[in-house]
């Protein structure tokens, strides 16, 4: 026999019923019924109840074992009675009578618990990371993290994608975030960096002459800690294309992710075909470029209704203002004071002065506006505004008023508020969409400036026709977003791949052919010596692992994560560099001041 | 019709005669015969021929087209005839008659050609890399390079493994090869380091529960420029297993690299059933713990031949110290006084001072051993030899003696260089093996004291029996390599899971539980809550993939390389960090007297 097993704990059947056989692996638990010990066994497949009576020669040993000591247990099969079939396992119309016992590791007593998952601070969970990760919940989701990136790996090279490996140790990239610097010893004084994505990389293999790169991509930024992003490295699925426009990423691109979200969705609905909303389209309906589509509410301006009404408040605004509009928040099932006057006093909370409101009730048989609003506008307006927004009693609407670009983010929120309030959002299935037409460049209040609004790698919409003669805050670009259920799980472009839109569209956010020449110069270089049309994306696993486990927090989907301070406690680091170290890379460290 | 293309390049058969195609990609050659344009298209995908006569409305833009242009081309299908059909070319049957041609990006003169591959200066190769790539031979050794780890990742999936990622940002390693730090922007003073190979994490996994873990992990080590290695980055197919003995481990993986190996060896023969040497055997026969197998060439002792005998330099060192020993390196068809004459000045340009010989000839119907060995050990002694290694008449054996720890190397050396010299090695075959049972201490000599031999993690056979009661030299690990033509392609061991045998072991080298807590708290904390026996091996993808495309340079199976001075000559890394960049990390650049 195997030195250690004949079977998993997750093997064994009702045909195995009378084999004498073999496992291995950790005690989940030890009851005691009655003189008779049940000891879980558990390992990375399953569990078996293995039973050790006073009879047996494994007693004296079993009666020692403790939680989370690993053991070998030879022993003999035996069905269950009926009343002890446990449904629940895999293994669970047998038991295995132990016959011998090997302790093959004890274990100390344990920091932190395994069996029952309670609650533990996060420090300890992540200095016994070993412990927490034996957990059932935690090893469940790692494992599911392994099947969704396996998927995405087969469902890529099923549409004729190939993953190459791109360098981790490269150069300092000057756009985007912070980047993690790694000195080095040959050349003193200078550093590689370690990629933020690698955009430039796989815009060099399609000039290179490859085609459909994807990659599982660890990336790296050095940001400050933040709740949705855990510090240090994330991974992407990554992709490029050449020969492509942004339809055929998209008509690719749609079947592979439906395809990994129908596979580990347990049932819950999926998006069959995404709907392709136009960035500012999205945000008049959503108020947001990430649009939660599982909530039923969507936007409508409504100026006109208020435009000269006797609501003086909106009427002045929209008379003093052209871009000024009023914009509705529809709100099936709030009708009542009650939950308006709430959504009222949540508006004043977030810094606003308020928001104004109409609900709608019957009245002698008629549907009746209510609220100082109704008062104000008039019986004729206030049903013009239901008829245009299609509600009826018990329904109410919430109305937020200036320049969209200033209140659309707050409209947004309303609308997340209201279905969240009302229950509207059903909570169990994956709506996704693309978000597309992003603006090409953005102001720059601060700066006073135009910018890049996204990447600055993308191709304008229009190309140097646009950027010689249009406004540049009107031009789009080949850009679009995936957006599943309020995030954003991918995004890509079709890219720039001349030099001289590239030198233009670079001027617009003042920076020369020069800084272009310095600051990009591989891909600069690349684009005049041959470069294919392409695009791609890329996709956050971590979010769309998140969104497939239900996991609220980053650390629940990660082996080992860092602590909130960036911090490894499991391996100790950072820690400080040995003076050899510091002396080998022409270092010397400087405290500053705020120590 | 498609923006770009309805064809790749690679696509187009005869059964497409006919029709209006469009296909896009880069000009690989023109060719003007009398007046008649051919254009060479070439994509990811392959070639096809492009012709645009006189007649065309593209004759005019085909005029201006140069090499490494991108272009579409519409045209029409036509049969080649038969003269002209290249069977060498999958569209070899038809060419595409131009009726419009785009430039989509033209290319500035070429610093560097892509059609017929002449030899150029690594330095423009790597900053031109993306044209670099564009080489047939480079293009088809990467691909080849996706594929062998494609292959991995599907037949590690087979055997039930499954892909985890561990950190890359981690904890400095204090054993093994210098270490990349990465100076932490919010702990000043304190460094993250790149991960040499994640064997704590991988077994870390283990303790906390899961098995079969494999990665193709990047791994990174500081070292100075070798020949065989590039700077910074390399990949492993990385596995470990729980509760398996290291047969386990062979029997699983065997099958996996056979499997690979197989698949990708264009026909040649690969071992069926890989032998499993001790490592003291290898070192007997061949010299070496990485013997190339298709040299058939096996040392064997002859001390006793030698001892007493008239060949008084070996006589006399048999007779005054009991661990002198004589090799013999038998090699057949090497007999000629020239062939051995060069080995002997082959010898003396290694530092030896010279290499013993016997050859052997047919004289008057006897075979008779030749040269000033044969004379002074006389013939008896020299027939003994000869039947001994089942010599012939035509034959050569050389000879080595001293302490075999001394002259093994050598002796390896010498059994290579006859076999090169011969032409005994067939080459065009990959013979694989294990090498096992390596030792699990070595004496370091500058020291003088006892150090780990390789992986300190590895369990010694015998265990703390072992430990304490024997010779620390003669312990055995459970500690394997896989070669393959004379290269270590992949190296293991079962691990010391116990943190008694831990402490143990590092006690012999010198080092104390304290220390062991210091140096590898992670690892040591975790085996003492329930840590389950377990083992693994890593597999060098690089290696692999060099012998599999026959590649001799590391840079022909990287998509990205660094030059020898550890420069990326493409992106311009490493480069200074700016002023900002140094302050954030506490660090100030103090260059060395060298500078």
């Amino acid at each position: 026999m195997h030195r250690y097993r004949s079977h998993t704990c997750a093997a064994l059947r009702k045909s195995d019923v009378g084999s004498t056989v073999r496992i291995s692996g950790w005690v989940h638990r030890v009851r005691d019924h009655g003189g008779v010990l049940f000891i879980d066994l558990r390992d990375h497949y399953g569990m078996t109840q293995v039973v050790a009576d006073p009879d047996s020669p494994a007693f004296k040993i079993a009666e020692t074992v403790r939680g989370e000591w690993v053991i070998r247990v030879d022993g003999l099969v035996k069905a269950r009675t009926e009343e002890t079939v446990n449904a629940n396992m895999a293994t669970g119309e047998i038991e295995l009578y132990a016959k011998e016992i090997e302790v093959l590791s004890a274990a100390k007593e344990l920091p932190l618990p395994v069996f029952g998952e309670p609650d533990y601070p996060e420090d300890v969970r992540l200095k016994y990371r070993f412990l927490d990760l034996r957990r059932e919940t935690l090893h469940r989701n790692i494992v599911k993290r392994t099947q969704v990136i396996a998927a995405m790996r087969r469902e890529m090279a099923n549409v004729g994608f190939t993953e190459y490996s791109t360098p981790i140790l490269t150069a300092s990239s000057p756009e985007g975030a912070r980047d993690f610097l790694v000195p080095s010893r040959i050349h003193e004084g200078k550093f590689f960096a370690l990629p933020q994505a690698p955009q430039q990389y796989k815009q060099l293999l399609m000039v290179a002459g490859f085609d459909r790169y994807f990659q599982i991509a660890p990336c790296f930024r050095d940001e400050d800690p933040r709740a949705d992003r855990l510090p240090g490295e994330f991974y992407q699925l990554d992709l490029e294309m050449s020969f492509v426009t942004q339809e055929d990423v998209w008509t690719t691109m749609e079947p592979v992710i439906r395809g990994i979200f129908e596979e580990f969705a347990d049932g819950k609905p999926v998006t069959k075909e995404f709907p392709r909303i136009p960035y500012d389209e999205a945000i008049r309906k959503y108020g947001s470029d990430k649009p939660d589509l599982r909530n039923p509410i969507v936007m409508e301006a409504v100026t006109e209704h208020f435009a000269g009404s006797g609501f003086k408040v909106f009427a002045n605004m929209i008379a003093s203002n052209p871009k000024v509009e009023v914009w509705a928040i529809p709100a099936k099932t709030g009708g009542s004071r009650a939950f308006c006057d709430r959504m009222n006093a949540w508006a004043q909370q977030q810094g606003q002065p308020g928001l104004g409101y109409i609900f709608w009730k019957e009245e002698d048989g008629n549907i009746a506006g209510s609220g100082p609003l109704a008062k104000n506008i008039g019986e004729e307006r206030t049903d013009a505004l239901r008829t245009q927004l299609g509600l009826e009693a018990g329904d109410a609407c919430f109305f937020v008023a200036g320049e969209p670009e200033k209140f659309y983010k707050f409209a947004g929120e309303a609308r997340n508020r209201a279905a969240e309030e009302l229950n509207l959002t059903d909570k169990d299935r994956f709506e996704l969409c693309w978000i597309v037409d992003f603006p090409f460049f953005e102001w720059n209040e601060d700066e006073k400036k135009v910018d890049f609004a996204h990447n600055p790698f993308s191709m304008p919409q229009g190309g140097m026709d646009a950027l010689e003669n249009q406004d540049p805050l009107t031009i789009k670009a080949f850009q679009y977003d995936m957006v599943c259920n309020g995030f954003e799980i991918a995004s890509g472009s079709i890219r720039n791949q001349s030099p001289e839109l590239m030198v233009k569209a670079f001027e617009k956010v003042g920076l020369s052919q020069a800084d272009v020449e310095e600051r990009f110069g591989g891909l600069y270089r690349a684009f005049q010596y041959g470069a294919p049309p392409h695009g791609g994306m890329a996709a956050g696993v971590d979010r769309i692992v998140m969104l497939l486990t239900g996991a609220k927090n980053l650390r629940e989907i990660t082996l080992f994560p860092m602590n909130q301070q960036a911090q490894d406690l499991l391996m100790n680091a950072p820690s400080p560099a040995t003076a050899t170290q510091l002396r080998e890379l022409a270092l010397r460290v400087i405290p500053s001041k705020k120590d």
